[in-house]
């Protein structure tokens, strides 16, 4: 750790390679495709009756939080249920109170060339959240620390197709589960300029991160406007304890977004059935809206979704499958209808390392997360292992294939003049080639997407320089590009600031491993 | 070779592992989810503009054919340029030709159970054609040889999701080169019983398909279906050579099927914008289509489409990029305008080795493929190194992820009552799980694609099985399965008539390497 640390601290100028380009041309995804809407008209009402139906029929549960099941009975839903929490309502109601959420928001960066606009037609990328484990080439695989943390947080923000910092991006497990939220969002806020989000385990840790965020941003830009998300789970099925409802209150009462992701291993925290898990985390995150709405009107939010599909041989989740495939698409079609922003999908695998397996699942997981409009994408890179274990290399990997995808979105095909080249069939005669025409030679510097990661040489250039495979050419990347790291600048008060309220709030918060 | 060739005709009772299912519930693909149409109405308007100009006012050469020229005359297009070979014709004459085509036809197997739907709605996944190279984990990389082709035979007989054979599966290169077309149809005829092509490289070679074809399924039969196809690239830009009119003459003479391919590497072969090398594609193949229905209207036609992007550092061809992933949604779109089956695509990559370039390339190339519609997939599974490999490995693996297309696209999202799953919420309270309840023990056999080389174990349990990676597994999978081949039954007679026939053109043929 300590070395990759301080190699990464190191100075910029014996940087091996080329220092890669971490300034993109857009700071997300301004998508120009049209939306693939893979359900009929049919399809999509029998979802919504169903959805409809576990609102007003089932109803969802409030789990161990009077204070939202107070709001809850004031405003004039149903309570009920053997323990007197689960909320019922009508689902005309709550599909009112989505619309007061923002069909699309910014949410403001540090550096205000890396603001984000979450929703609509635009899409955002940002890394795994929440691996305990960390792995990489040289170390292997071993538990997260603050060290891996920092250099992570350092990657994601010089890679240029990571729009957004995400915030777990492993857990820094050499750190008190009390104060390690204080240590990654210093990291985030010092060590990188990209928007990020903050702590959700505990209502203090919140606290600490929407604090954080006002010392960088100032109370004014904050009353006004969304500097900080926290992305929280409900706990499946049809249950949202206090964990989402504090999360809820903390960020969307100081006017700051939320994110609420039903996590449903269809078969275990939902029905087997595609089709019920996606109504049941449409009604979830429904649910979880509305209450923000109720919080504070026009509170930005994300609707989540995470679905996956399981071995029949060992009932462990996977990753890439046609279940998941199908369900970013339906999702997709689903949250367009409700006007509201979404999160789903990701570069998600259930391989243990950066192999073949790792990359199918990881693409096709992630070719339906894009084609299928999700404007907030956490995960998108460095997924490993079923989400436990970050992986260095799988990061500058995928974050590679992201690049491919941001070319899909936002350029689409331009069908301009100067696109149809007709001016280069007139020098280019029947079974000649275009390789110097004046045609190619104004427009192919821009004509193809450059991946820092594809080797297209033929095999005998590809082994007289060592055969390397992807694997062992991203270890070279990610370690480069340590190498040549150099901060963002930030104002030397706001960071002595950020330290001081860091210090004084370990010494506050005793050592807690939970 | 001669190893794995005699194990491959082993006992099947001394198969390691279960044997590979290998019948498919559905020969060939029955697309149940909307197709994507990527471009607007303007987008299309231009493009199909583009094709007309090209048909009309820059023309087509038919090189080194005076009869195919005399037949275009005789039709009443106008014959010109230097050479005095560029065909150009009324677009919407050359429009109305290829309507002529069937929008989707039915080639036999000689299982019928195997017979496949090509066009309309229906898709079709065949293995890689034309490598020069085969590769696997014991033997590395080497010529292919008639041994090696012999298995891919074996084994894509044996693969559920692959529904076609294709041809050249790999060259047997220890073959002349006059002889191997011989070779190549008597093993797609005994040792599968699944649908396949025939050659075309010479048009005594084509002769010698249709003529081994109608050993197959007799004269009659062959007279009012398509038993075979002949798969042939044009040479672009805007060039047809004798080659691809030669073999339309040869299969649709015979009431048989064509796959016309453009192959174009933007910048080389066709400008470096996707949108004009998409046009001129559609321009290309649409000459030869409306060639072959001058030839024999209502002849079986497939439009093929092969447009990749380059690497500026090395000119050499890139796959799974985006752009050749926006041209396979943009093709498929104008192929269904045109009301022409296509063929596009394939799980395509530039690695070396099947390693996670190799899987993410090939799955992005692959989704694409899928999802826009391709009828006809050449190069479905066992691509790598731009196609001059074939990998016995990349071959398994790939296969095993059309079993998720497959899924995606003949499934779609079930919306059944039994689908909605209501009577589970019955069963499973708020926070619950659904693993026992009634509705999951009567869905979950069929909930989840089952992968056969993905592993979803826990990292412990992986590292105690060896920690194989997907490569690995692959090729256990591979030998396991040659162990356990069982060649599927043919008549006799017919097999005698076959391998008669082959040891009579050999006699006649001379021994030639080119």
């Amino acid at each position: 750790m300590a070395r990759r640390s301080s190699r990464a601290r190191g100075s910029a100028s014996k940087g091996r390679g080329s220092a890669p380009s971490h300034a993109p041309a857009s700071p997300h995804i301004k998508r120009c495709i049209p939306f693939y809407d893979i359900l009929d008209a049919e399809q999509v009402a029998r979802l919504e009756a169903q959805v409809d139906w576990l609102l007003e029929d089932k109803g969802i549960a409030f789990f161990d939080d009077t204070q939202a099941l107070d709001l809850w009975r004031r405003e004039g839903a149903t309570i009920g249920g053997e323990d007197g929490n689960i909320v019922r309502a009508s689902a005309a109601w709550i599909r009112d109170l989505c619309r007061k959420a923002p069909r699309e928001f910014t949410q403001l960066a540090r550096n205000p060339e890396r603001s984000v606009v979450i929703g609509g037609k635009n899409q955002v990328f940002a890394p795994i959240y929440g691996a305990p484990f960390v792995r990489d080439l040289e170390n292997g695989r071993r538990y997260g620390d603050i060290a891996a943390f920092n250099d992570l947080v350092r990657l994601t923000y010089m890679l240029p197709h990571l729009h957004h910092g995400g915030f777990v991006t492993c857990e820094p497990c050499d750190v008190p589960v009390s104060k390690r939220h204080l240590d990654m969002l210093l990291a985030h806020m010092t060590l990188s300029d990209k928007p990020h989000l903050g702590a959700i385990t505990e209502m203090s840790r919140a606290q600490d991160s929407v604090d954080m965020a006002e010392i960088v941003f100032g109370r004014d830009v904050m009353a006004d406007n969304c500097v900080i998300m926290g992305n929280v789970n409900t706990n499946s099925p049809l249950l949202i304890d206090k964990v989402v409802t504090q999360a809820i209150r903390v960020y969307c009462g100081r006017g700051q977004g939320i994110v609420v992701v039903p996590f449903i291993l269809s078969g275990a925290m939902g029905p087997v059935t595609t089709a019920a898990s996606a109504a049941q985390a449409m009604a979830e995150a429904m649910m979880a809206c509305a209450y923000a709405q109720l919080i504070r009107p026009g509170a930005p939010f994300v609707l989540g979704n995470f679905l996956s599909s399981m071995s029949l041989k060992s009932g462990a989740p996977t990753f890439g499958m046609p279940e998941p495939v199908i369900s970013n698409y339906v999702i997709g079609q689903l949250a367009r209808r409700a006007g509201l922003p979404l999160r789903c999908g990701g570069s998600l695998t259930a391989s243990k390392i950066e192999d073949a397996q790792a990359a199918y699942e990881s693409a096709d997981a992630m070719h339906s997360t894009m084609l299928a409009g999700a404007n907030y994408v956490l995960h998108a890179a460095g997924w490993l292992e079923g989400g436990l274990c970050t992986g260095f290399e799988k990061l500058v990997m995928d974050a590679d294939r992201l690049g491919s995808y941001q070319k899909v979105l936002a350029q689409g095909l331009d069908v301009s003049d100067d696109a149809l080249a007709r001016d280069a069939y007139d020098e280019v005669a029947p079974g000649g080639h275009f390789l110097g025409c004046d045609h190619t030679m104004r427009n192919y510097r821009d004509a193809f997407y450059e991946p820092q990661l594809s080797n297209s040489e033929n095999v005998e250039s590809w082994e007289e320089t060592g055969a390397k495979d992807m694997r062992r050419r991203a270890y070279d990347r990610w370690t480069g590009m340590l190498e040549a790291y150099v901060p963002p600048p930030i104002d030397p008060a706001t960071k002595e600031a950020l330290e001081a309220f860091v210090a004084k709030r370990k010494v506050e918060l005793p050592d807690a491993w939970y």
